[in-house]
């Protein structure tokens, strides 16, 4: 189970013109924080512009920040604009062959889980994951680790908002 | 967002082997009703039964059948069993470039959101979505339409046990 690359980079986004507060960005600058592609990202700055999330401004000290209140956007909000599908299995769908489609209760179950899991990433806003300017400037040395999968985490340390 | 076929097929297979009892179930009757590869299902079976779900019995009249209570199957652990990686964003995994990967709070929501994802799936046990012989029998009409998703769906009719 994994999120597409696209959402990922769509929360990166907005968490790094959240934490520049009033000052532009630019997709070469989130580029090199985050170490991706310029060509993905700017896919991404387009959607999020054009559904209301950023704005941009042009010209040679253009560049984007964000076109509401990081305390308005929700991070499950985000995950469901990105998201291209959330169909976990065959019958969510169409064209499955199976033959108890009307009955079974696989995906009312499956449907649950996801409320749950788009209800928790709404309890946070942008506001409660963004970071410093000291942290873009001053990046983490390079790490082996990981952030993840830690099964019964407790969230981001701050409360919601 | 996904989940596997193998995850969705192994849901599915301990469906139909609690909802048939006692009785053996075969995988070309699986196959049959839920219109899906043999191939597919004989390393799914192989699995289940590895890890201690289903128990089979060789022979001409053989087959497979639940190796525990269905009460003691929780969905969740099902998924967290078969899905191959929860690897949601990047820094999820190993190798990745992003330059705060210490300092940023996005993994510590995912995670939160992941653990509320297969919390709901375990409070339901495979008894609890179960279906009678009739279903079976009985097959639902062909249908254009699909069961999901539906955010803020109630999950199963029953309560959970």
């Amino acid at each position: 189970m994994q999120l597409t690359t696209f959402t990922d980079y769509a929360l990166r986004v907005l968490m790094f013109a959240g934490s520049a507060g009033e000052k532009l960005v630019t997709v070469e600058e989130v580029s090199r924080v985050y170490g991706v592609s310029r060509a993905h990202l700017v896919k991404v700055v387009h959607l999020l512009t054009k559904e209301g999330y950023l704005k941009g401004f042009r010209g040679r000290s253009g560049g984007f920040t964000l076109a509401k209140p990081p305390e308005e956007i929700r991070l499950g909000a985000i995950v469901r604009l990105t998201e291209p599908d959330f169909n976990m299995v065959e019958c969510f769908s169409t064209g499955n062959k199976c033959m108890i489609i009307r009955s079974c209760l696989i995906p009312n179950a499956i449907n649950e889980a996801l409320t749950s899991f788009i209800a928790t990433l709404n309890r946070y806003s942008l506001a409660d994951i963004m970071l410093s300017e000291y942290n873009f400037m001053y990046p983490d040395p390079p790490t082996e680790g990981t952030r993840g999968p830690i099964f019964g985490a407790t969230g981001v340390s701050r409360s919601p908002k």
